[in-house]
């Protein structure tokens, strides 16, 4: 029933047709949209990966391919010529709504049943049917274009760093499991009975080498794995771009970055970003955020009144900071009367999602002040705290009192969560930073132990070195992130070089020389023959794209996403495999554990 | 004892400085490959990516860095500021020969110890050391020119298709295990106990899907996996240029492609490979060169004389022509004097490697014919031979009588083999053709039905169709090679579109509907709802890029290959993992088998 393409060669894609092509004879291929049969005209729009134009059957023009086009159907696979003309009625919704092809020749390549899914950006199915059927759901003109923006994001940065005189190179996806870090992805080895390759976290050793092997500047634009629960927007593959150069301290690093990303916004957006970004050291978007990924799209800044409070009549306040905790707050500037005490009471219950107790609140009104805590403060107390945020008739102020650690972090999505409430948020406004200084150790509670912050090869701050036996919960590291409107894009740092503070450094995160040349053996040994300084960083593609395509999830700029499980509704993966392939592999199955 | 950068900047690359330097400051950072002490003189060749400039520290401009440059060996890494200078002794072997740079500033950057290899592209040690080493390794001039000459044939090629309206997608790297083709990496899941993931072997199903989804044109340039034996020069992992597109037939994917190559050669060689390309069906190029990836560089064409000595008096010629076979020849044109007795019987040896029971041989000299079959022809039958390859004084004519695949491939190796020793072979001459009209099938002989000779969704040619139930060893398939001097660089095909016809593919492949439609359903399912025709083609870039440098193996042209058995000497992967690991990937070691 199908026919084959012949010699017919597509002269036009269909969504470049436009009034100068009028009265030329044009070549179209693509997928039938709909079709409607207005007695001896039959309008079809036809589709393909640049848009929709519109087709009319006339009997009188061609009784053949007007009887071929009675049996086509939606997401039938056509092939025609015809003429471009003038559209009495122009559609204005439509680039082609100015023009209509007449057809004079139809083939009809391929048939198609009835989708399961429509062929419309709107149609509200399932998730794990649009997966199941991601084939028909990428017809969909906003997935097209979300690849093909992504196709140009990882262009223009490839050029970018091209002519800034960086060199792709591949590294291994077979490769060694270490145990630092998060779960690996596990590929047995059938030549090697008995062991494991692990798939790559990320190139990060394999980067160092093509440092100290003198490649100078790399980078990649690869896939790297990560076998964790797939909480929230993860993705068991997921793709980097992957930088590293040689000869360079963090200034470097930032500068030629913010030249790509400058690069990015302006090709793909036409948005001209300002340089130099913003930079901000983590203590300093701690104190003024309460994160270190600040979106700085709007105000409601934290400040501290443990100065204020420490004595004040207030218990909850008082005794918190008699106990090593934090009173800090937020104003909610000028509106404070778009939240009522019942707004105030579901800010409250949203805070405690991050674990602090309760949220205090103090309102300016032209009636004066409002506050459940006025009567446990003095007048000079209640004034103090209103001086130090400024606060002016319309204002809400918002506190909260625990450990530092919950105080910053309830605080800090507070204040984005009411910008939300107030509509700020602007997707079209894109506010980069650079957070700067970050700590070199953080402490796990429940290994008891310092661990590396970023990782375990980030450089300290030269100022900060003798701290690493000494203080190394203070020690800052050469390590920086990239945020866009409160979202990490990236991060990085600048690398320890030398053998011996790498070893001082593997000692501060209690692993012994054993271990250390156990793991990164091969590394401590590359040090020794000359290294250069280096740094680099590393981007998440998959969720620049996603906030570049205002997309609210990665598997929207993904063409085969996995699903929460880790599994395809489509091809099936993972799936059980032949007991005779696993024997090759000195592997058995074994569900006991 | 290392010094750290502080704010030296480089302002040069080593091997960009020349005359029009003379005078200026130069801030320079690298590797030291060598230092000579000449009294108040030190001169050093440092040397980074870009090549090497000779540097000389003078006790009297500098003493401190004088007394530093004392302690630098080879490979510590430095930085420096100096003056540059014309060279009174100039080095004409060096590109930076006319100058060297006076130092008035020293910094240590990192020291280093005796490297265990030389940093030099002669150094002679074993493929072992140099792969434990490969940091070091890869710091030779060779290396670092291989590894940015791939970098920009991947440049050249992505931006290429990026002007031509491909769109680079990735597809999945944790796929379905299917039981076509060669040997598939597994990986456990862990959040599907019992279930596994198989690493592509090439993205050929999802590029498909793509084509269904209407992404019209599609590239990507991605990792592969295969787990065979890596005899010869293969790697576990390799990368593609893979491209597919609609709409299309044999060729417009041709044309496409020879517009790509001819950039590649021209932006990364400076060659212009004269267009369109030779194209030779598949029976063209078995019967001229004994190959379908036959070497045009040189002439040596196969003949038949099965119609001259089918009934000959030497037996051997005459019985296997009886028996089925086939009796075939080449004219080493005007070479006949450079190949003694001896050599000729050294040639029987060779041709005995590919199943040849012998060579036959006649040569045509200024006494006359000398042949020891001659005394079985005629001399009909001899002349008729004779010219047949149009013989001439000073030929020598070698004849292989076998069952065909015999004949074919001990002549196609034959008529190499001779070129090479005859010197024939230019390394800088690059000779590409296209080889078309594959057979559709192979007989596999073990198992003892037909296989896909391409893959199978590789559509059959429109004329032979109906011989796929009929004649399958003659149906021949819209499937196409590019080869470059003898060596396969990629192939594709025109793709199976319509469900039936795939089903009859696989019917005729010896699958049953149910095995077809567990195995490839999704494919099967994706073909209903509507698909264009379409085709494409993958390169193996490792390759591509071994023959464009003039490199004898795919591993000097991957930064990090693995060895024969698949290992690594410098990660030491693969490893014994902690069983803990495998408990939670639902697997255990089963060493017995």
């Amino acid at each position: 029933m199908a026919e084959t393409l012949g010699n017919m060669k597509r002269s036009h894609m269909c969504g470049t047709l436009g009034t100068s092509n009028i009265d030329q004879e044009v070549t179209l291929m693509g997928w039938v949209q709909k079709r409607r049969d207005l007695g001896a005209l039959i309008f079809t729009d036809l589709r393909d990966r640049t848009g929709i134009v519109q087709i009319i059957f006339d009997k009188d023009i061609s009784a053949e391919a007007f009887a071929k086009a009675e049996k086509i159907r939606s997401e039938y696979v056509i092939a025609l010529k015809g003429i471009v003309k003038k559209r009495h009625a122009v559609n204005p919704n439509l680039p082609t709504g100015e023009i209509e092809v007449f057809a004079n020749e139809l083939k009809i390549l391929s048939e198609a049943q009835t989708p399961p899914i429509y062929i419309e950006d709107e149609d509200d199915v399932s998730e794990n049917l649009r997966l199941k059927y991601r084939y028909l759901d990428l017809r969909k003109p906003k997935m097209q274009k979300n690849l093909m923006f992504r196709h140009k994001v990882a262009k223009v940065a490839r050029n970018f760093l091209s002519d800034n005189s960086f060199i792709e190179v591949e590294t291994p996806m077979l490769t060694k499991q270490t145990p630092e870090g998060a779960r690996d992805y596990l590929v047995p080895s059938r030549v090697n009975p008995g062991k494991f390759y692990a798939l790559p976290q990320s190139p990060q050793l394999f980067k160092q080498l093509l440092m100290v092997s003198g490649m100078d500047k790399y980078f990649q634009i690869v896939k790297c794995f990560r076998d964790e629960d797939l909480r929230a927007d993860r993705q068991p593959e997921f793709t980097q771009i992957d930088i590293e150069m040689s000869f360079v301290n963090v200034d470097d690093v930032l500068s030629v970055n913010e030249r790509l990303l400058h690069r990015v916004f302006k090709e793909t957006m036409n948005i001209d970003i300002e340089l130099p970004l913003q930079r901000m050291p983590y203590k300093e978007a701690m104190e003024r955020y309460g994160s270190d990924k600040p979106d700085v799209r709007f105000g409601f800044e934290l400040r501290s009144i443990n100065d204020i409070v420490k004595n004040c009549g207030f218990k909850v306040f008082a005794d918190t900071i008699k106990n090593g905790g934090d009173v800090r707050g937020i104003n909610i500037n000028g509106n404070g009367d778009k939240f009522s005490r019942k707004d105030i009471t579901k800010l409250e219950d949203y805070v405690k999602t991050y674990g602090a107790k309760g949220l205090a609140w103090i309102k300016i009104s032209d009636e004066g002040i409002n506050s459940p805590i006025s009567k446990f403060l003095s007048e000079d107390e209640m004034n103090s705290i209103i001086e130090r945020f400024d606060g002016k008739t319309g204002d809400l102020l918002l506190f909260v009192a625990d450990k530092p650690s919950v105080v910053f972090d309830s605080l800090g999505h507070l204040r984005v969560e009411a910008a939300k409430q107030l509509g700020m948020l602007d997707k079209n406004e894109y506010k980069l930073l650079w957070v700067t200084e970050f700590p070199l150790f953080e402490y796990d509670e429940e290994e008891n132990r310092y661990v590396a912050k970023h990782h375990p090869f980030t450089s300290p701050m030269d100022e900060d070195l003798d701290l690493l036996e000494t203080a190394p919960d203070q020690a800052r590291a050469k390590a920086y992130d990239i945020v866009l409107n409160g979202i990490e894009l990236g991060g990085g740092s600048i690398r320890i070089h030398s053998s011996e503070l790498q070893q001082r450094m593997f000692k501060a995160l209690g692993m012994t020389t054993e271990q250390a040349w156990d793991r990164f053996g091969f590394l401590l040994e590359a040090f020794k023959y000359g290294t250069p300084p280096h740094g680099g960083i590393a981007y998440g593609l998959d969720r620049l794209v996603m906030l570049l395509t205002g997309s609210d999830s990665i598997r929207e700029v993904i063409a085969f996403p996995k699903t929460q499980n880790a599994s395809s509704p489509m091809t099936e993966e993972p799936s059980v495999v032949d007991e005779k392939l696993l024997n090759e592999l000195h592997v058995k199955v074994s569900l006991d554990n």
